[in-house]
C-alpha cells in the first residue's frame, strides 16, 4: 500500500491529505515544533516532529524530511507548494532513495526554475517571450545596452528568484546601473545566486496563467487559464478562471503554447506557466511554477478534477487518460487569499490567535483552512489563514457568491487582522467588477489608510 | 426593492438567507423563542418573534407569519421545507394579503397535496400508477374489495399524508380491516382528514424523484432524478443524483412524464415528482411535493443551478429562460443527513448541547448548517443538524469522498448521539456501494445495538 508524505504546512498539507484519505492511502504528516497539534498532524494516519519553527531547520531540510519517509515507509513525498516544491535537490534525494518525488524530475525543475534557462526553452519551443535577454547578465555594461535596446521601463530579475521576490523595476538609465547591483546582491543574498536577467517591464498588462499536467508518457493538456492580476508586490490576492475578457482563440492559443513548452522540456507533472499579456491582448512567456499552485482551486471547480489526485496518478505513472477535447470547463470560479495581515499597516502580518474562526457554507462555496477558532498562528511562516473559493455560472454570479462569502466569514482576535475586507473593496472596485483591471490596481486604488478596529 | 420574509428555520432557513443576500434582496428571519439567537436571526436584515417554540404557536401559525411580514414590509415569503411550505392557506393568504408566495398557487397546492387527487390527475395526464384508487375509500367493504383485486401487499395511504406519515402497510386480508380503520383514526387525528385510498405495495422498489421546474408562462424542465432509497420508516438519510443504474431513457421518460403531470395540474414553481421504482425498472407515479426538498443540494451540484434563486426568479414571474436541451447535469453528487439521534436507541432524538462542531471542507464538499459550537437543540423540532453534499466526477469518486467528508466531522456533546457513523456504515454495505440497494436496506441490515459510547 502506498504511503504519501506531505512535506508542507497549513492549508495545502490538510489539503494533500483529504485526497489521500479519499484514495485510500495511508499518510504522513510532518510538522515543527510551531505546529505540532495542526489540523494536519491530526489528519494525518502517522505524523513527525522533523524540527523547529525556522522552516531552514524543518520543512525546508532535505535530510529531516527524507528521515521521516524513512522511518514511516513512505514511499511517496507530496512537497505542497512553497518550501521544498521547487528545490531539484529534494526530488534528487528521493529518486536516490528511491522514493517518489510528486513532481517534475529534478533536471527539469532545475532548467525551469532558473528564469534565463526557462527564457531560452520556451524560445526554442517557439513561445512569444517580452523582448529581454535569454541568459544571465553578469557585465554591468553588457546589461544596460540591452536594457537601452528593450527601451525602459525594464525589469531586472534574479534567474534564481520567484513568488515575487528578486526582482527590481527601472524606468530610465540614470537608475539601471544601481538598481542592477543592488538587484544582484540581493538575489546573491537571499537566493545564493547572483545571476540576473532583463525584459521589458509592462505598466499595465495581466497575470494569466495557463494549467498544464503532463502524464510520464509525453502526453499533456491544459486546463484553461487563470488571472491572477490582483497582486499586492507581487503576490496574488484573488485569482479566477475562466481570464475575464480574453477571447476564446487566445486561451486556446496560450494552453497550446504552455502545453508545447512544458512537454518540450520534458515535464511530467502539474504545472503552471505565468504570462503577461499586454493592452492589445498579446501574451508573452513569463516562468513556468513546477509544483501545485495555491489558487489551483478554481481550475478543480471548473474542469472537475481534483488536481492532488491527477498529480498522485501521474507520479504513479499511470497515463492521463483523457485528451484535450475531453477537458470540460463550466462556469466560473473565484478565490481570495485570506491573510492574518493588517491593510492599514502595509499588511504587515499580525501572527495573534484566533478567538472566533466561522467559514462560509452553502452553494457552491469551498473554504480550504488549516484554522480554527483557538489557532495560534505561528510567527515562522506565511500568514496564509484560509481560502476561500467559490463557483457561479458566470463571472457574475461567481463574484456575487464570493461577496456573500466573505460576508459570512468571521475571523476575530485580539490584535489580530485579517485582508477579508480589504478584499471586499478589490471586489466591488469598478475596474475588477468589469474585469478590466490589471497589475497595477492595487496601486491605482491607494486604499485611504483607516483607523484600525481594535480586534 | 424586494424584501424576502423566510418563514422557517435551521438550516434551510439560513440557504434561503444566503441566496437573497447574493440576490441583493433584504431579508426577514422569524423565530420562535426557542430559536432566539439562531444563526438565521443573525443572519437576516431583520428578524422578528413570532411566538413560542411548538411550532403551531410560531412556525405554523399564519397569522404571526403574516403579521412579521406586514411588520416588515415583505413583499414575498419563501416558505422553506416542512412548516407551511405545503400550506393552501398560506399562499391563499398571501394572494389576499398582495404577498408574493414562492410556490405553486393554492388552488394547484391543494389539489396535489391530496394524495387521491394528485393519483387522479397524473392518471389523466398519462403517468403510469401502481394499481390502486383513484379516489378515497369511505367504505372499509370497498376497500377491502379493491385491496383484493390488488393483491396483497398493500399500502393504505391517508390523502392528506406526506412525509413519511399517514401510512400502513397490509400483507394480508385478515389484517386489511383493523388496519384501515386505524389508519383513517390516525388520520383523522393528525391531518385532521380521514380520508384514505389504497394501492399496491412493492416490498422491493427504489425511491426516485424528478426535480421540476415550472414558470408562470407555462414552460417547465425537469433536472434529472434523485435516487432516495436509503430510507428509515419512509425518511430520507441518503439521496443521490442520478439515480444509480437507472438507464438513461427510463430517466428522460421519467423526466418528461413529471414535468408533463405537473404542467397539466397548473404547477409553478420547484417541485418533486416522486416515483417507485420497480425491480424492472417500472416507474410508478407516487406523489407530488410542491416545495423545495431536503435534498435539493445534490441537483444544484450537478446542474450548476442555485434553485433558491430559480424559485424566487419564478416567483418574480420571469420566464425560466432555458430550455430542457439546455440543462446540464454533470458528474454525481450525494447528501446524507446528519441527525442527533441515536441509532442504538431506535434513532431517539437527542436534543443537547452540541459542545464540538467541526464541519469538512475541501474539494467538492458542500455543507449546509445552521449549527456551530455550543449551539442547543431545541427539543420542538426535527433533529437535522446539518447536511453534508459531495460532488465526484462519477458515483464511485463521490462516495470516496463522501466517505472522507464524514470522517471530518466532528459532533460532540454530553447526551449526544448523531447518525454519522450509521450513515458511514451504510455507505460501505455492499448493496449500497453497488447501487443494487431499494428502500428495504436499512431493514435487511439490523445494525446490531451495539453500546452507545457515552457523550
Amino acid at each position: 500500500m502506498t504511503t504519501v508524505l506531505v512535506a508542507n504546512r497549513g492549508e495545502i498539507a490538510l489539503r494533500v491529505l483529504r485526497t489521500c484519505r479519499e484514495l485510500g492511502l495511508r499518510t504522513v504528516a510532518v510538522y515543527s515544533t510551531a505546529d505540532a497539534g495542526s489540523a494536519a498532524v491530526r489528519y494525518a494516519d502517522r505524523a513527525v516532529c522533523i524540527g523547529p519553527g525556522p522552516a531552514r531547520r524543518s520543512y525546508n531540510h532535505i535530510p529531516a524530511i527524507i528521515e521521516a519517509a524513512r522511518m514511516t515507509g513512505a514511499d511517496m513525498i507530496h512537497p505542497g507548494y512553497g518550501f521544498l516544491s521547487e528545490n531539484p535537490d529534494l526530488a534528487e534525494v528521493c529518486a536516490a532513495e528511491g522514493i517518489t518525488f510528486v513532481g517534475p524530475p529534478a533536471a527539469v525543475m532545475e532548467r525551469l526554475g532558473d528564469k534565463a534557462l526557462a527564457r531560452a526553452a520556451m524560445v526554442a519551443a517557439g513561445l512569444p517571450l517580452l523582448p529581454g535577454s535569454t541568459e544571465a547578465l553578469d557585465d554591468p555594461g553588457d546589461a544596460a545596452a540591452l536594457a537601452e535596446e528593450i527601451g525602459y521601463p525594464v525589469i531586472i530579475k534574479a534567474a534564481a528568484g520567484g513568488g515575487g521576490r528578486g526582482m527590481a523595476v527601472v524606468r530610465d538609465s540614470a537608475s539601471f546601473g544601481d538598481t542592477y547591483r543592488r538587484t544582484r546582491a540581493g538575489a546573491k543574498a537571499v537566493f545564493g545566486d547572483s545571476r540576473v536577467y532583463v525584459e521589458r517591464y509592462l505598466d499595465s498588462a495581466r497575470h494569466v496563467e495557463v494549467q498544464v499536467l503532463c502524464d510520464a508518457h509525453g502526453a499533456g493538456v491544459h486546463l484553461g487559464a487563470r488571472d491572477c492580476s490582483v497582486q499586492r508586490r507581487h503576490q496574488k490576492l484573488v485569482e479566477e478562471t475562466p481570464a475575464p475578457g480574453l477571447p476564446a482563440a487566445t486561451v486556446r492559443a496560450m494552453g497550446e503554447a504552455a502545453v508545447r513548452g512544458v512537454l518540450a522540456a520534458g515535464y511530467v507533472g502539474a504545472g503552471t506557466v505565468e504570462f503577461l499579456v499586454d493592452g492589445q491582448g498579446q501574451f508573452s512567456f513569463m516562468e513556468v511554477n513546477c509544483r501545485l499552485q495555491v489558487e489551483h482551486p478554481v481550475t478543480e471547480m471548473v474542469t472537475g478534477l481534483d488536481l492532488v489526485a491527477e498529480q498522485l496518478r501521474i507520479a504513479a505513472g499511470e497515463p492521463l487518460g483523457y485528451h484535450q477535447d475531453d477537458v470540460r470547463l463550466w462556469g466560473a470560479a473565484v478565490e481570495c487569499r485570506i491573510n492574518a495581515e493588517d491593510p492599514d499597516r502595509d499588511f504587515a502580518p499580525t501572527p495573534a490567535v484566533v478567538e472566533q474562526f466561522e467559514t462560509p457554507g452553502g452553494p457552491f462555496v469551498r473554504v480550504d483552512t488549516h484554522v480554527a477558532s483557538g489557532y495560534r498562528i505561528p510567527p515562522d511562516y506565511d500568514s496564509l489563514l484560509a481560502k476561500v473559493v467559490v463557483w457561479g455560472a458566470d463571472r457574475e454570479a461567481a463574484l456575487r457568491r464570493m461577496d456573500r462569502a466573505l460576508s459570512e466569514l468571521r475571523i476575530t482576535g485580539d490584535r489580530l487582522a485579517t485582508t477579508t475586507a480589504f478584499l471586499r473593496s478589490v471586489l466591488a472596485h469598478p475596474e475588477f467588477a468589469a474585469g478590466t483591471h490589471d497589475t497595477a490596481l492595487l496601486d491605482r486604488m491607494r486604499v485611504p489608510a483607516t483607523e484600525r478596529s481594535p480586534a
